[in-house]
């Protein structure tokens, strides 16, 4: 036990930590986030504190050197097809900011079974009741609008007041695009807004929320965009966007649900400087998805097999891996040889101890290391399989 | 009127922007923010999306490398003198959490008239009425345990049921220093937890919320800790964390007022790398209020007259110049000469336009950077009296 002096001597060893990660980072939460070398250079310039409040007169989302102003007011409202946009600290806060906004404690709000677990928990916090929407269940995951009015009409039933429909777009775990225009209409048929959850689309594929139909969209700068985290965006609506961003009722031009300014540091401005590439690259998205089956097949050719949408529209996918599963139990270190014999061929990103089901993301990945990920795989595969032979 | 898809295109605008700021920023929020050289490291090396989450496994606070858990669970408790601490996005989130735990819709929170902004925004956003402790008014703007037990009578004489009160620690305009400690005593005589706001304390000077009486304490890192924005901390006690830091009853190790994680970014590991100096610039931290004692008499005879506690405590100090006043009337570029004139002398962080009043910190400049600023001030002031006379 310390003592509380001792505590707070030999404190170095925060000063100079180390990344230490494989060279291909397979994880589909990395995949989306590194930054652009402008962004890089955003927070060598941005780093200090509070650092894009100098020219700051009262609201971030007003600054118009950096063109902070031009950034929140037009660029992104355009890029997703939304009237009214705003910096979050993150998909979450966003999601949390929109139930807090517009739902009562109490309310239901109505969210696909594949949800983000910071879907729920932005409900708890705000005390909503949650009706879910369940899946197809092994192996396709897949929702339907069908599905969605079937939870709004059980939500009905036990009384409850719909105030909010949460579609997570894809998913996080399956990778799934449901037909997220049809869940919309279900949704307007019965006066309920649609949340559309876009962690990991916004900044990676073309997503409309005007199109699709969506009332409310939020997207994660540190998933999707390229952004150094914590930040994220959150548009709404012209009307519903006058609840999200109410101003407060005493201080001037201070909006209430964003505690007057959300990312006030070089997250934004990250966030910015890679906007450029990040919108350049949503235009090359089949490229991507193509890539991503293709991965896929050859994984399945490997005795893998992929759960979700198939053909798959997204990079993020899920695998069944019961040859893998096997080789655990009697490799040397059990579970964790997946993860251990990954990271000595160049990679990581697949939690330690998974072996049986995992994710990953083909995202951003050249052939070249795809090829790399899949011959480890292979040969993973190949050494234990030899090894179990008599 | 630009047609959709030209908004999106030239965006190069938004890849390479500079921060165009002088040489000395004496703005009160930029002056405890500036990064360390290990947090530029530290930026650089994490800043990638989302790159602390490569080892977690579920609870960011619980991550071990890099060692998050030893700086969450031990350091900063150790460093606040508080049971319990987690990273925020800053203290006014910190601040709505806290409410958001302990306080019901319609419930009073008793509030410091110094309090900044956003504790009256967490309050509206929490749906909290607020009793307001007002101060002496000018000069001193001064605010006592006394007037604390007269707030909250007031409180109770309307049937409110009170369930926080708030000081502010030093306040943001005056630097004024309350008896935090008597007011502490006021709150719990009367039962009510005392939140004490440190944006402007926590890295800069010695506080422990423990001696103090404090229960619930929120820091800011972009002000105060020598951190890169949006980031803060969050400490209470073991009774009040129980609450503040409950835990979902569905989703295993995650904290509901953070919806899971917050600052899941860069800026954490800015906070940790700069930690060891900002434990040890505390220390020093008499020479920083004797540099600003200095620096306050010199103004003075400039004729500047410096309002709040007097002999003053703290670096940010707010200063009356009816003589700044003046010439802003005569003056070319009117009441924003002052502004150009410091600019041109390399010094920043007096709001543009303001002349009659403002603040300003001399916290971690050397003292020929504060001569630099008062000869500016000197100078400024005796060219336009020079020009003034017959």
């Amino acid at each position: 036990m310390l003592t509380a002096a001792e505590m707070l001597d030999n404190l170095e060893k925060f000063a100079c930590l180390k990344r230490d990660i494989a060279e291909i980072n397979i994880d589909p939460l990395q995949r989306g986030g590194i930054l652009t070398p402008e962004a890089r250079q955003a927070l060598i310039e941005w780093g200090d504190g509070y650092s894009v409040c100098d020219f700051c007169s009262g609201a971030i989302d007003q600054i118009k050197n950096p063109p902070i102003e031009e950034f929140i007011h037009s660029a992104l409202p355009e890029f997703l097809g939304i009237d009214e946009v705003r910096v979050t600290h993150g998909a979450r806060e966003g999601k949390f900011a929109a139930m807090h906004a517009l739902c009562e404690q109490g309310d239901f709000v109505v969210m696909d079974g594949n949800a983000h677990y910071t879907s729920i928990l932005a409900a708890e916090r705000m005390g909503l009741k949650i009706e879910f929407v369940p899946s197809s269940g092994e192996p396709g995951y897949s929702i339907t609008a069908d599905d969605y009015a079937d939870a709004i009409m059980r939500a009905y039933e036990h009384k409850g007041n719909v105030s909010m429909a949460v579609l997570t777009y894809p998913d996080g775990n399956y990778g799934n695009l449901a037909d997220a225009k049809a869940v919309a209409e279900v949704c307007h048929d019965n006066s309920i807004p649609l949340l559309l959850n876009c962690a990991y689309s916004v900044g990676r594929m073309p997503i409309n929320a005007r199109e699709i139909g969506a009332d409310i969209i939020v997207g994660s700068g540190h998933k999707s965009m390229a952004a150094c985290g914590p930040v994220g965006v959150l548009g709404a609506t012209e009307d519903l966007a006058k609840l999200v961003f109410k101003l407060s009722s005493t201080k001037k031009n201070k909006e209430v649900e964003l505690l007057g300014c959300t990312v006030r540091g070089a997250p934004l401005l990250t966030l910015m400087a890679s906007f450029p590439s990040v919108v350049e690259r949503t235009k090359h998205w089949p490229d991507e998805v193509e890539k991503a089956r293709q991965f896929s097949a050859k994984m399945e050719t490997l005795g893998l097999e992929q759960q979700g949408d198939r053909p798959h529209d997204h990079d993020l996918m899920f695998f069944k891996a019961e040859n893998l599963y096997e080789i655990s139990k009697t490799a040397k270190k059990g579970r964790f040889f997946l993860y251990r014999d990954l990271k000595e061929r160049g990679i990581c990103g697949i939690k330690p101890g998974l072996t049986r089901q995992f994710k990953l993301s083909t995202y951003q990945l050249k052939q070249d290391e795809l090829d790399l990920v899949l011959k480890a795989f292979e040969d993973i595969i190949a050494a234990y399989e030899k090894h179990a032979k008599p």
